[in-house]
């Protein structure tokens, strides 16, 4: 690396990420380089500008130990926000590292939902030691957050609102934002709240900004029918934020006072991990897996999994079994069994895939619900006719036998009529118990789908083709 | 049914949404009597203060001709927005009943994404003739946006925007805004504009709010890193918009002309959109599919993809017939073959699931690609060899053979590396290919564990048992 390029002016001209939106390689190499030998000159000229998403991926790709080198070399010139962009298992490693003090500075200046974020996987104990560096006012509000149950509206919200007596005027209300320093850095209403602190409604700025300034505030006000409670879970209020294209909700108590404000920034990464965790438990992997968690973590949490899903095999297994005699006599069955099975899988999925999405995102309820079950009985059954006909064609020319085939079409159809049923019936019964459909569907569904597909394409050439 | 129960009052008593956030069936029920008798009253009652996303959920769950009669009946007390919360089939069929007249009534007060996304999937005919009954004003803003290709931010933008010179002063922008009644419904920015309409930067209402009056435009403004350009992909923008925590964002045109706006209500959805999209196609839906699909539409979706799947398992059945010799000879081997195939699958999902969400994510790039595959493959290794263990001593007391037991073992190792390997590699291949992997990894990873599953139990066992 020459020294021209580790000008400052060279350093902001360069590209934060490529075009894939992956963090530039060369940006990291050069961080990790200026991290090494403690350059803070580059590496304040790097950061200045950064977005705290930015450097929050910068972080992540940076090696472990680099992290918290990086951040105790910047001091009060690392934002702290960047913390919340980077994933679970890393922050918890460079807040390890870092002393009581740095993080403290870190968090002052943040946004209670940012600080909030970054201080909750703490271990109480160093939690506690970074809450008592503060003043009681922030430590105050931050330990009202952390009160609020995991998940929960209280957790996410941000404590600091703008909140006006209703009996202020429009002009009183603009020469209060326009003198004090300590509001929001960034808000969309403003907030109506009697002298009990008690929520009266919103008022948005757009209908501030064009109202004349005699008028009273409580002219404005708009009462709002989506209040969210912070105890609240806070995926039932992101779909609520979804559902009515919300940008803030008020957040109130048990009492009525209103105590925060949950924004659409921190809905939408609600919103994205809701499905994201869809995505990954579908596919049998836990929702909490993030990519640079350690090998060893993965490993059994994949294995758990596999595991149950190696017992449902065995269950396979034992019905193939079942007709040990048959499958020795015709060894046809044996290579055909698996592609009877693994349609039966493949339907099955593609049903409960849709009904899992459909449960998760309340499109599925009672008014529907025998319409779509009725409607995925008639898929079934017509692939399954499809299917039945072309394996069965394939299944007689290729081992000489018509009884063959038509025995590997009616166990098809019989199959893909059941996975319907299955891929139906499974998630429903699973969120009927309150268990997340996405979880466990899959296990299920697909032990169902091999052991009626073994047992009917068996089971019917034991009869038809007369094995017994 | 009794009267009270029709009367005005109790309607706006009734809850809209049952605790599921299902629409009510009551609710349901009583518009379908009243769509009907065609009584006007209770429906009108009823809609008043209903909003767009509850309207839209109520004609979703009528029958499809009650929909449209629902709309006529109604005229302008029905809020035609409602009709972007439908899905894209029922909406298509609503709009084929309606008169041009009606949709361009209803189109015409709509802000123009909403009118935009309502038009863009009729028939062009249709389309026209909507388009010729507004005025040459409305017209143009719908057909610029109409221009635009399908899935690009300019398809999505809404036209109306709030922009001014950068030589105003903050009480002149005010004043203009409190004195125009031609502004959005709501914005969260203003945008500043040069006189030949060229993009100059934002300028946030809360700034504008806390502002003195004197002040002149041009020292607020912000200079915007984040200015989406009309063409771009909006999934690009989504991620954008996630990224840095946006709300909205101007949108230009080739030539730096400030064309429209996107905001943060339109991007949730496309975000849920994308990850909707994933879920569905790595289980073997087609992403288009919606609930309320007809039935011949699903089978036929379904159906192609059933069929990829049926090939590849005649090819897996293939390798087994291979050994048609050795499994009429040992009958263990039919039984014990799936158990391999399956695990290997399962692996092979975990890591596919994991590897295709980090690519949708852009978590997954150049940087920590390497890192990346070698954590699955050796997560491959460690549950390989577990699994090993596990299977190996069932199936060897099960058939009473070690020998079965340390071939099951070995081909379950092998299995499951091929997996970690396929699950990686098949995403990222298709990813470099532009094939979204989400559609079609799945099909090619289990094709492979599938093969060498079977292949590698089924050659093991003939080697080792001296079945050969």
């Amino acid at each position: 690396m020459t020294e021209a390029e580790n000008a400052p002016d060279d350093i902001l001209d360069r590209p934060i990420r490529d075009e894939d939106g992956a963090i530039d390689a060369g940006l990291v190499e050069q961080v990790s380089q200026a991290v090494l030998l403690s350059d803070l000159t580059t590496l304040r000229a790097i950061v200045a500008d950064m977005h705290e998403a930015d450097l929050g991926a910068l972080l992540e790709a940076l090696d472990a130990d680099e992290r918290p080198r990086l951040i105790s070399l910047l001091g009060t010139d690392f934002d702290f926000t960047a913390l919340t962009e980077v994933d679970d298992s890393i922050r918890e490693e460079i807040l390890e590292e870092l002393s009581a003090e740095t993080v403290a500075e870190g968090v002052r200046d943040l946004d209670t939902d940012d600080a909030v974020y970054i201080l909750e996987d703490m271990e109480e104990a160093d939690k506690q030691e970074v809450l008592g560096k503060l003043s009681p006012a922030e430590r105050i509000a931050l330990q009202q957050g952390l009160d609020y149950p995991e998940e929960s509206a209280g957790r996410r919200m941000q404590s600091e609102v703008v909140a006006v007596p209703p009996f202020w005027t429009v002009g009183h209300t603009i020469d209060y934002l326009r003198d004090t320093a300590d509001v929001p850095d960034r808000f969309f209403e403003i907030f109506v709240a009697d002298p009990a602190h008690h929520f009266v409604g919103t008022v948005r700025l757009d209908r501030l900004l064009r109202t004349k300034r005699p008028v009273p505030i409580s002219e404005l006000v708009e009462e709002d029918r989506r209040v969210v409670k912070a105890t609240e879970d806070i995926e039932d209020v992101a779909r609520m934020f979804q559902r009515y294209n919300l940008v803030a909700a008020p957040v109130i108590d048990d009492a009525g006072r209103l105590v925060g404000v949950l924004t659409i920034d921190d809905i939408v990464d609600v919103i994205e991990e809701a499905a994201d965790d869809d995505v990954k438990q579908l596919g049998g992997v836990h929702a909490d897996e993030e990519l640079s968690d350690p090998v060893p973590a993965i490993a059994k949490s994949r294995f758990s999994w596999l595991f149950v899903n190696l017992v449902t095999s065995f269950l396979a297994a034992a019905v193939m079994s079942l007709f040990e005699e048959q499958l020795s006599k015709l060894v046809a069955l044996a290579i055909l069994a698996p592609i009877v099975a693994s349609q039966g899988g493949n339907a099955a999925t593609q049903t409960m895939t849709v009904a899992v999405r459909a449960l998760a995102t309340q499109e599925l309820g009672a008014w529907n619900l025998r319409r779509f079950f009725t409607r995925e009985m008639i898929v079934g059954l017509i692939n399954g006719v499809g299917f039945a006909v072309i394996t069965g064609i394939v299944a007689a020319i290729w081992f000489g036998s018509s009884g063959l085939g038509i025995v590997i079409g009616i166990a098809m159809i019989v199959t893909l009529i059941s996975a319907a049923a299955a891929g139906v019936l499974i998630p429903l019964a699973l969120d009927r118990f309150d268990v997340d459909p996405a979880i466990a569907s899959g296990t299920f569904v697909t032990t169902v789908t091999d052991v009626v597909g073994f047992f009917a394409f068996l089971g019917i050439a034991t009869l038809w083709l007369g094995l017994a």
